[in-house]
């Protein structure tokens, strides 16, 4: 742990002038944060990738769905976390979801500084995920509103990555403790929610403009 | 004008104690700002329905064109302005769109403090709505994504709405100069914001459920 600084503990953050009163060290190394994370996911993801494999569902829509579940879990569980714990850098007691963020600070302080935009980015986020069960469900039972539902989420997940890193980048883009902290945790982790929600949105619009070209077509021919 | 203080000019923006050095005082009243803008509008939008009432659009679809007129000048002249131009306050000469900035931080103040997340929401909606002259073509022209394309809009819009209404309030709510600007600026200008997005996007999506459901039926049929 860090020398304590006249009572305090010296945080691990960019900016060093960052006030954290109160302020606890992470107790759980780098390891035991990730791994469990990553191996819940990948258990989820193969259970769902399995399980769906008995129904008629298409490859892509099996796919979707293990996406799905794991981004809604993951911002349900994480992020509501964050959004609604203000104080989570100040546990005296370990507790793994906020030893997540203190870890994941080191690539982004501005969530151990509750920045309002990303509190307000993570909070819209965490609500528009809990429908993540209910897209699942949409997919399954294929509703005929499956793709404008999934199409509207994946431009949500957009809209605050892009808040995300234009907010960060107005603000000098100096945020990080290293540069591994900054490519591996603030770009690598929060790039997939970039690039996923980018194809499926893709793939929703062709197929809703396939449909109403197809409807056309009835009432014009 | 303010009295001067210091070889400053005192701002009339809440809180008292931002910092706005070289600021400049409006040259143009309320009315010299607010009438223009609103005169030009109702102009805009005449011209578009009469002009358009030769064609053979439905009344509805002719009132969208007419919004997405408004709306997509409003912020790419507007907004794109305010994104673009930092110091807007420290304009020594008249320049209308400087005075509209100056004068609408009464109701956000956050305007005029270059804060980092309104910067981004407007720019992200300017350029959102630069399109907007394409989406009135697509109505025009009745392509098959007008739909599609103007529910992501419109979602783009209220995502800002979102974060622009949820940050003041968990940064205290206090950015207005008086009641009036708060009720008349910061929520009833950006009310129709929310208001008609909402109204389009719930259209657009029963539109979309509406011709999956009727392909899904050929198909299936």
């Amino acid at each position: 742990m860090a020398a304590r600084e006249g009572g305090e503990w010296a945080h691990p953050y960019v900016p060093k002038d960052l006030k954290l009163p109160g302020y606890v060290p992470c107790f759980l190394s780098q390891k035991d944060i990730v791994v469990p994370y990553l191996g819940t996911s990948l258990l989820l993801v193969s259970f769902i990738w399995i399980f769906s494999g008995r129904s008629k569902l298409t490859k892509s829509d099996r796919l979707l769905m293990c996406w799905w579940a794991f981004t809604g879990l993951t911002h349900i569980i994480l992020e509501g976390y964050f959004a609604f714990s203000p104080e989570f850098y100040k546990k005296k007691t370990p507790h793994y979801l906020a030893e997540v963020w203190k870890e994941y600070s080191k690539g982004d302080s501005r969530y151990v500084g509750r920045d309002a935009g990303i509190v307000t980015v993570e909070g819209i986020t965490a609500v528009l995920e809990v429908g993540s069960f209910y897209y699942r469900y949409a997919i399954a039972t294929r509703k005929p509103y499956s793709y404008i539902l999934q199409f509207a989420v994946c431009l949500g997940q957009l809209y605050g990555c892009l808040v995300y890193f234009i907010t960060a980048f107005l603000e000098g883009d100096n945020f990080a403790t290293s540069p591994f902290y900054y490519w591996v945790y603030y770009i690598g982790a929060n790039g997939w929610w970039v690039v996923i929600p980018l194809l499926i949105a893709n793939r929703s619009w062709k197929k809703i403009t396939a449909a109403i070209q197809a409807e056309k077509k009835i009432k014009t021919g």
